[in-house]
C-alpha cells in the first residue's frame, strides 16, 4: 500500500493548525495535537491524526464546544468530578488529569471522573504523564456502543480502554494500555482492507453467532469482550468493560452503556440521555507515598528483567514487556518519520482544503 | 458425590475454633472464620473452608505467624504501606482495608499495599466492605506462580485476582471478582476429579503447546493468562496480571512474579527472596467524593437494569451483572447451609482431631 511519510513537526504543525482553524484556544490547540501525535509516534495509527478529520466533523455537527469552560464541579481533598463542557476530550482530559495530579502531590492520590466530554486519544497519554512525576498513572474512558455483553448481542458497552502507567527506573514505564474487548474495531477494518478473515472469537453476528468476518459489525454484529465467550472468561471481559463505564460515567454524570454518543458524526445521540457527553476517568498515585522512589524503581527494574528473560516458546518470540513495542515505534519514528497511508494523507488533504489551511507539507522522499 | 450440608453457624464456630486453637486472638480468629465463610456462602468453594487446612499447613511450618504485630510502615494523608508481619492475609488485608476506608472518610480516597502477607481468601470479601460504606473498593492479591506470560513457557506469575465492588441503589452492589488468567487452578482440579478434558485456552504444556489435558499444570505445564492467546488479547491478561503483581508487591515491598511464596506448604520459597511474604493492594473511594451518593445509586439501578434487559442469544440464559450469581449463592446458602464435599469434609475433620477441637458438627440431614 502506498504510504507518505512526515516528519513529527510537519504533522504536529497541520494538526495544529486543524485545531486552531476551528477555535480552538491557542494552548488548546497544541494540547490537543500533542495527545493526537503521541498516538502515531507511539504506532498506535488509528488514534492520531487518522481521527482528525472525524473531530472536525463532530464540530462542525456543534457536538465539539472549541471553546469550552472546563472546570471542577464537585470535589474533596482527593477525588473530583470535572465537567468537559463539551470540549474536545484531548483537551478536557489532561485538564483532570493535572487536576488528579496536583491532588496527589497534596495528599498521595488523586482521582478525577469526567463527564461532558469526547474523544480522549490513547488512554496511555494521560496515564504516562503521571508516571513522568515518579506516580502510578491511570487512564480510562467509555466510547460509543459496539462490544456486546456476554450471552447478549446488544451492543452495549464501548471498546472502554483501561490503562496503567507504572514508572521503572532504567526501563521505560511499564504501560498497560488496553481496550477491554477482545480486539478493537480497528483491527477489523485492516482485515476488510486487505479482503480477509478474522480469527473467531472477536466478533459476533447480529443473532449472536461466532463469525470470521470481518464486516460483522456493519451487518448488526458487535465485537465481542476481553476472553471472547464465556468459556474463556468473556465475562470477565465485561466485568472490566463494566468497571470502565461506570468509573468514567456513572461517577461523573456522563453518558453510559448504549447511551454514549456515537464518535462518528454520521450517527445521533439517542433520545432521552442520562447524562452529558462521554465520560473519562483519570488517577494518580504518589509511588513515595507507598516507598522510597529509587527503592520501588529498583524493583521495577528487577521486574522488568526477570520477565524479559522469561524462557521463550519459540526462540524468535520473546516476552513483551506491556508499554515495549510502542517504545521501540517512538524512536524509529521520532528518526525516521510517521507513515501515513494513502486514504489518510489524501483525508488530510481534503480537510486542509476544506478548511483553507496549508496543506501538509515536508514528505520525506523514500 | 456424596456431600454434607451444614448450616453457616456451625461452619463459622468450628474455622473460629480451628484458628483460635492456632494461637489468633479472639478478634482475629472472627475475622478470619468471616471471610472464609463469606466465600463458602457466596458459592466460592474453593477459597472457603477448603483452604483452611491449608493455612495451618503454613502455621505447622512457621510460615504463618498467629500472633502479628500488623502495622502500618510508610504512609501519606491517602496512601499506606502495611507490613502483615507473616500474618494471615485473612485478617492483614482487612486490617489495610479499615486503614484505606478511614483515609477515604476524611480526604475522598484511601490505598493500602501489603507486604509480608499471605493468601488472603477472595478478593471481593475485602473490595464490599467499602462498598457496604457507599464507597467504591478494590481488591487485589499476588499469589503462587502458576501462569505464563504471553510467548512463554515459564511460571512467572499467579492467577492474580483484581476486584472493583460498585454499591447500586435497590440493587445489590455490583461485584467484579476475577483472575486474571483464563480460568482458575480450581477448575482444572474440577476437571481432573471428574476425569474430563478442559477447554484448550485454559493451560499449556511445558513445552508451550495448546493442550485439553486437565493434569497439564502437574506435567510442568502452565494456566494462561484472560485472553488465552495472543490472537485473542492475551498479553492483555498479562498486563492486568501484572498490575496486580506491582500494585500489590512491589509498591509494598513484598515478593513478585516467580518470587511469591507457594501457598501450599510442601514447597518451599525460593531463596534470595526480593521481599517480604506475598502483597495485597485494597482502595477505597467516597462515591460522594464524584456526585451525591442518591444520583449516583440511581443511575446505577439504571445501569444494571439497561444491562439485565439486554437481548438475550439465547432465551435460557440472560446476562450476568458481575457479582449476581453470588449474591443468588448466598441467599440459599443462608437458609439451606452450605454443602462440602466428601474429601473437604473428611479434610476437615482430620484437621479437627489433629488439633483436638471439636469435629464438624449439625449437618442438615438431606
Amino acid at each position: 500500500m502506498n504510504t507518505h511519510i512526515f516528519p513529527e513537526e510537519s504533522l504536529r504543525r497541520f494538526t495544529e493548525n486543524v485545531f486552531r482553524k476551528i477555535g480552538c484556544p491557542e494552548k488548546d490547540a497544541v494540547t490537543a495535537a500533542d495527545v493526537l501525535l503521541s498516538s502515531d509516534l507511539r504506532g498506535i495509527d488509528s488514534h492520531g491524526v487518522a481521527r482528525l478529520s472525524g473531530y472536525v466533523r463532530l464540530w462542525e455537527k456543534q457536538r465539539i464546544n472549541p471553546v469550552p469552560n472546563i472546570q471542577i464541579v464537585h470535589e474533596t481533598a482527593t477525588t473530583a468530578t470535572v465537567d468537559g463542557d463539551s470540549g474536545l476530550g484531548l483537551v478536557a482530559a489532561p485538564f483532570a488529569m493535572q487536576v488528579a495530579m496536583e491532588k496527589a502531590e497534596k495528599y498521595g492520590s488523586g482521582w478525577a471522573s469526567v463527564r461532558n466530554s469526547n474523544h480522549y486519544g490513547i488512554a496511555g497519554y494521560h496515564a504516562m504523564k503521571a508516571a513522568a512525576k515518579d506516580m502510578i498513572g491511570i487512564s480510562m474512558t467509555n466510547a460509543s456502543p459496539l462490544v456486546a455483553p456476554t450471552h447478549t448481542t446488544e451492543r452495549l458497552l464501548g471498546t472502554n480502554p483501561m490503562c496503567y502507567a507504572i514508572p521503572a527506573g532504567k526501563y521505560p514505564p511499564v504501560v498497560v494500555d488496553m481496550a477491554t474487548a477482545a480486539a478493537a474495531n480497528g483491527k477489523l477494518e485492516i482485515a476488510q482492507r486487505s479482503g480477509s478473515k478474522i480469527p473467531y472469537g472477536w466478533a459476533q453476528t447480529k443473532e449472536g453467532k461466532a463469525t470470521n468476518d470481518p464486516h460483522a459489525l456493519k451487518q448488526g454484529g458487535s465485537l465481542l469482550t476481553l476472553g471472547s465467550d464465556y468459556e474463556h472468561g468473556s465475562h470477565k471481559g465485561f466485568g472490566l468493560s463494566a468497571v470502565v463505564d461506570i468509573f468514567s460515567a456513572v461517577l461523573s454524570g456522563a453518558n453510559y452503556g448504549p447511551w454514549v454518543p456515537p464518535f462518528v458524526a454520521f450517527l445521533d445521540p439517542l433520545p432521552n440521555l442520562p447524562g452529558k457527553g462521554i465520560g473519562h476517568f483519570l488517577g494518580a498515585m504518589r509511588v513515595d507515598g507507598f516507598r522510597p522512589v529509587e527503592e520501588f524503581k529498583q524493583h521495577m527494574d528487577n521486574w522488568v528483567e526477570r520477565f524479559k528473560s522469561a524462557a521463550p516458546i519459540d526462540a524468535e518470540q520473546s516476552v513483551i514487556i506491556p508499554g515495549e513495542p510502542e517504545i521501540i515505534a517512538e524512536k524509529e519514528r521520532k528518526t525516521n518519520g510517521i507513515p501515513l497511508i494513502e486514504a489518510v494523507y489524501q483525508d488530510l488533504n481534503v480537510l486542509a482544503d476544506k478548511l483553507g489551511i496549508e496543506r501538509l507539507a515536508g514528505e520525506i522522499s523514500a
